[in-house]
């Protein structure tokens, strides 16, 4: 009998709990194992729950007890679920975890803790929630070197965008409404301004290109500046606005990442994912891309995740999984600016035709958009590929003639 | 040192022999252990192959080997493929094979021999080529309990038909193009007739539901009766004409499962899916629908796969990973005829006022469908859902007033 601690009660950790008990019986025949749940750490009371006899305040009573072979962290946030989670792996315990944050900050030394002492810290619910990626890349994609990853990885900016793609609502309204669903945080900074994505992607590229890339290396832009008007300019290029996580393994063996929005292809696949719908993109040198699609958050998918990976760790409480990657260093990061890329702007010019003239001078392959009822002041365009740091500063001479109110990254085409 | 032997030297094998030694040094460092290929098993001659040293037509060789631990089998067919899966198993070696028709007949047989010899019977490649499938159904949704699963699995077919949508190309004419594109063979007949989908929708469904279900088991139709018209309506009606096969565990705990062409709606993921690419959705009851996409074929992407399974042999030598379903019997499937469905029809008919009345009595939630330049005699409609036998019953019923030229089902929406 393997007995199971959940630290953490809230909407994920009530749902491990939850998905346990009512699928118990397949989840121990694929395990080859009887499992139990023994305790359940969360501050606050849960008179009634049917496992009220389970909880515990208590960390110490999970830590010390022998029983206790796996640990699910559930709790969110860096502290205390650091300190619990590298208590537990230096304790001989496995760990299976759903948070990003956590990963992100702190992967490198706990897989590193992990592997000394035996022992597995697994975390598939940490990104795309119930869509397997984070295995399918560690181990069905073994044999390849992985190129690029780049996904949609962030439900409720998702979310925001596809209402002002399909009914040009506004952003504060489309966040307003995401709010009332519940998709969106009171405070939505996190998502609305990339952090969540960020944090997903450096779990990605660290996992692909086997360094950590910390999410203070990645350049993070959220939805926030986002209007109708780019959202209309989209269409007219020829495709939809969406917020995109990419990580790129380039020639000289630096990793290129950055979240923020982008023009995005209608030929492209992440183009039609919409809603709170997550995709991620994953290009290899012999499979070329395998993209993984599906419902990217919510409390069922998540815990659902979680209790595979729970499983996983009975089955190998003596072998361990291979899932590693090494620290990171400041070198291993590529500037953005360095690297090619092609930008829509949209601009404000008091002296418009001089300034398309400029326009045209400055970028050889430069495409001119336009949508209906646009200010006459007013031009859009996307650059034709160049050095980034190239074309941004092309804009800034040009910063006479016009000024820039949106400038935004066009996803390249493979 | 793990020795690995690879028997058939065709497309897959030869990719399996190029991926393993291009990334050799990162697959052993996934493996945690020194590998090499001993013996390359093809009636042929390869003069000058670097691998020349390597190559035996006796099959014997491998079997008495003891040394080869692991075994690839890329060889196709039963026979003799099933012989020396078989007798490899039996004699304690892991195999890991791409062979989709061997995995659809026997593999029931074969995982249970697995199991009794302690050894691991892999088949990621056998569907999808280079998407990873088989693993994430069988590990990362162990906690869900599967409610269907629904794919475009067959590239060819799919490649026909992306053309005479785009391109209103016929049948024949497409076809042709594939062939010589090299994306289907001179007799085109397992592919065209359904006969691919049909193997891998059985390896799904007995994976997913863990009963053996067999290709003799599951109704199967191919493309080659589908003509520009049936497109043109399918897109009138809201999408696309596409070869689904499809497996959907009944209330009644049995399997419905049949592969044909199916209207598919513009908002299923599965509409934009074109060309050679294929994808799986997998309908969980945690997580919800997932899907999973990519090129389902090809030397490099099938052979990576295969190359993910050999890691994973060498490192489950001692542990045996959970892949397995029971035999199967002829109770577990259901009739399609009994199950829900919706059918598109084409039909002439000498006298058309009639017709249309006769069909508006006949379906109650009938929907006329329109395309221009249609033959005065020709209607055309999609019949609201009902049980599929009491459909066609009404359809025979009808047969002075109607002759349908082509019956589609319908793709139920989620």
């Amino acid at each position: 009998m393997y007995q199971i601690a959940v630290m953490g009660h809230g909407v994920v950790g009530s749902g491990v709990v939850e998905v346990f008990y009512k699928n118990r019986e397949s989840i121990q025949k694929k395990a080859g194992a009887e499992m139990d749940i023994k305790r359940i750490l969360d501050l606050q009371e849960f008179p009634g729950c049917p496992y009220e006899d389970k909880f515990t305040k208590d960390f110490q009573e999970i830590l010390n007890d022998p029983e206790i072979t796996v640990v699910v962290e559930t709790m969110g946030g860096l502290n205390p679920a650091y300190h619990y989670v590298k208590s537990c792996l230096l304790s001989g315990k496995s760990v299976t975890t759903s948070n990003k944050e956590l990963v992100a900050a702190k992967g490198a030394e706990l897989l590193k803790i992990a592997r000394e002492n035996n022992v597995n810290f697994l975390f598939e619910a940490s990104v795309g929630g119930g869509i397997p990626i984070i295995r399918p890349i560690s181990q069905c994609l073994a044999a390849n070197d992985i190129e690029t990853i780049e996904g949609i990885l962030n439900g409720t900016t998702n979310f925001i965008l596809t209402k002002m793609i399909r009914e040009q609502m506004n952003f504060e309204d489309a966040l307003a409404l995401a709010q009332k669903l519940g998709y969106a945080e009171k405070d939505p900074t996190a998502d609305v301004e990339g952090h969540d994505a960020c944090r997903k992607i450096c779990i990605l590229a660290s996992l692909a290109f086997g360094r950590h890339v910390y999410p203070e290396q990645v350049q993070t832009e959220g939805i926030s500046g986002i209007t109708l008007a780019d959202v209309e300019y989209a269409e007219n290029w020829g495709g939809v606005v969406k917020l995109i996580a990419r990580a790129q393994k380039l020639e000289n063996g630096k990793v290129l990442a950055w979240v923020g929005p982008a023009f995005v292809s209608r030929e492209s696949q992440l183009s039609t994912v919409d809603d709170v719908f997550n995709a991620v993109l994953v290009r290899g040198d012999a499979t070329g891309d395998v993209v993984f699609y599906g419902k990217g958050a919510g409390k069922l998918p998540t815990a659902s995740a979680v209790v595979a990976d729970v499983i996983d760790c009975v089955k190998h409480v003596q072998a361990r999984k291979y899932l590693y990657w090494e620290d990171g260093s400041p070198d291993d990061v590529a500037d953005p600016m360095a690297a090619e890329a092609e930008l829509y702007v949209r601009a404000v010019s008091g002296q418009p035709h001089r300034a398309l003239e400029e326009i045209k001078k400055a970028f050889s392959c430069v495409r001119m958009l336009s949508r209906s009822g646009a200010p006459r002041d007013e031009l859009a365009f996307v650059t034709g590929r160049d050095q980034e740091g190239r074309l941004r500063g092309r804009l800034h001479e040009m910063s006479g003639w016009l000024e820039p109110q949106s400038v935004i990254r066009v996803l390249e085409d493979q």
